[in-house]
């Protein structure tokens, strides 16, 4: 039997591509094609290097903090495409805990990690947006990639300590020329824009350390930030869906690269032949750490359930936590959900467990379905 | 599908019935048969009534505690047998709690539902013992059926409060002349005898509410009093595997009934014939509230699942809590053993939801089986 693993990252339990290995490891009588996904957060550029067999590259940069340091990316020579994550470059795993807050964190290695694609000979860049500590709109990558800031006094801003209320102008004269001739593409899977109710500082400043009594100051900051963006460029990008994404990542995006913003499961589906691989597959199985009715709205397990639905492959869904109720969703084509516990257990000690648990569940599955099929044969 | 469902109490969860009839509801696309199963405890009297298709005969008797009250034993009029357990006449959870000792406990009870059996014309009688609250050596339930126990004074020794060293000489002119008449057969999965470092006393009298202080004085008791029945009778049974069962009821059956001792599954078994109902089943779904090692020297799923394996039908096992690695047991000839619960959580929230959660299991059982001969028989 063919099967397709594609499971989403059971977050701080196991990424995608352990989850599908446990899958092809635990069904080694059948032929499992392994297709890791990600949302442009962690894990984007392992899974695009997976998918489009590319070569990780780790170099010197400077970290979210400011630290000397080295990140990786991922860069496919056939397509000449560099994948770049955030979350390596500005990401919030990296992120000092003593000194907690957006104002000490900056995305200016997301700049050089681009200026050594550029390098490279990178003809596409696929930026992951997601798992930033970073609200700085993109300030410290646009400084590494040779955009000067200038305060009212006309000195020159750095990427740290971060405070776009001092922005007053902005000189575009350096910016790496190789940026434009590029074609840029970004995944994520957050649609949030700039500013207001529902902008960066307001929905994840506070995630990131912003103290709920400092978020009308720093809105109002953004907002005039995005302004003298807009007048130096002539063109307005706040609103822009994805705008928002990794702190305001995806504003410099749209405004400075004029990228394309697509959700990391599209991007990689099309870029990986992901609907032929299901199309190809007797069975996919998929899975996230929690399947809930929100799920539905989401990107990752609906989203590959709604591809294998196009071409009549069933699904399987496989999760740490399931609501009450949902054990099968025929509606959106996955045949039945599977819980991994296997005994009333504290969050942290499944989570901790996980992959022993993901292996075991995958055991009986597999039990039951050679049953299910001795069964149903004797009877026809 | 033809399936037998013949699964054990989740303890504290649902009774064995209970979840037959889930499986039953949810399987409601095939032919399940229903056994109920009980190790003697509580529930035998309605597996039995189940099994033989018998009815429930409600009178009044004295309870555990000494008090009016009323009594359930089932009787299955075609084969004159009627069931007791002594759950209901001298059962632990009828205890009271602000007296729990087993000074304050009797057998009484069970001695009154025998005549009543008796007197429906009862030509054998099966004695469910497990569930407790008493460690009289069954001295409450023979006062009942009419022997006479004497202090060193001569004087009678009523039922109440239980103090076995005051024994001094048996009178069993009295006994009810038909007990000799009947059949015994105990139903127990418990073989400690009725004294000693494995018997009722030092085993079962702590979790009854025996002092450890008062353990040794307790002991000397139980050995006094089983040497006065000995000398009585002029046989000593208080070695017998069984004798300390249901605190030494175990041994008044052996003493006063020659009451022939089974497992509480191996007399269902054969009474309702219940490896012939496995024969005609492809599958059996078995299962009980923990399942680990210890379960493989226990008594019901195991028990069903070789009973099984000798006429070739598979099983499957569900459970609330499933050992790390039991995922299959083909030894056994347990092809899974699927858990119930759906994501993490308590203990208590596993057992009061246990219904709920069965439900949805079987649910995703019955999916992933007809998957399976889906996906193989395209295959094939």
């Amino acid at each position: 039997m063919r099967i397709l693993a594609a499971i989403d990252s059971f977050k701080g339990s196991m990424t995608s591509e352990e989850a599908n290995d446990i899958v092809k490891k635990t069904l080694k009588h059948h032929d499992v094609i392994c297709f890791p996904v990600a949302d442009g957060g962690e894990g984007t550029v392992a899974a695009f290097c997976h998918v489009e067999q590319g070569e990780f590259i780790t170099k010197p940069m400077i970290d979210v903090n400011g630290k000397e340091s080295t990140g990786t990316w991922g860069y496919i020579n056939k397509t000449k495409t560099a994948i770049i994550e955030v979350a390596e470059g500005a990401g919030i795993i990296h992120a000092r805990k003593d000194l907690f807050h957006p104002r000490y964190h900056t995305s200016y290695g997301v700049g050089e990690q681009i200026i050594q694609a550029l390098d490279y000979g990178a003809q596409t860049i696929i930026l992951g947006l997601g798992g930033s500590a970073t609200v700085d709109a993109g300030m410290g990558m646009m400084i590494a990639l040779g955009v000067t800031f200038l305060n009212h006094d006309g000195e020159v801003i750095s990427a740290l300590p971060v405070d776009l209320s001092q922005v007053a102008k902005i000189d575009t004269s350096g910016l790496d020329s190789r940026v434009k001739d590029v074609s840029w593409l970004v995944a994520s899977d957050v649609t949030n824009p700039l500013t207001g109710p529902d902008g960066a500082t307001y929905i994840f400043g506070p995630q990131k350390g912003y103290l709920s009594s400092e978020l009308a100051e720093k809105e109002q900051a953004m907002i005039h930030f995005s302004d003298v963006v807009a007048s130096t460029l002539n063109k307005s990008c706040r609103d822009m869906p994805g705008a928002g994404a990794a702190g305001g990542i995806g504003f410099s995006c749209y405004s400075f690269f004029n990228a394309t913003f697509q959700s990391g499961l599209t991007l990689l589906a099309e870029r990986g032949c992901l609907k032929a691989l299901i199309n190809k597959a007797d069975l996919v199985i998929t899975g996230e750490g929690s399947f809930d009715s929100q799920s539905l709205s989401g990107k990752v397990p609906i989203g590959i359930s709604r591809l294998a639905k196009e071409v009549g492959t069933p699904v399987v869904l496989f999760a740490g936590k399931i609501e009450e109720g949902l054990t099968s969703l025929p509606e959106e084509n996955i045949l039945v959900t599977l819980p991994i516990v296997n005994e009333p257990m504290k969050l942290e000690m499944a989570m901790s467990d996980g992959q022993r648990l993901l292996k075991e569940a995958v055991e009986r599955f597999s039990h039951v379905l050679g049953l299910g099929y001795t069964l149903y044969s004797k009877r026809s």
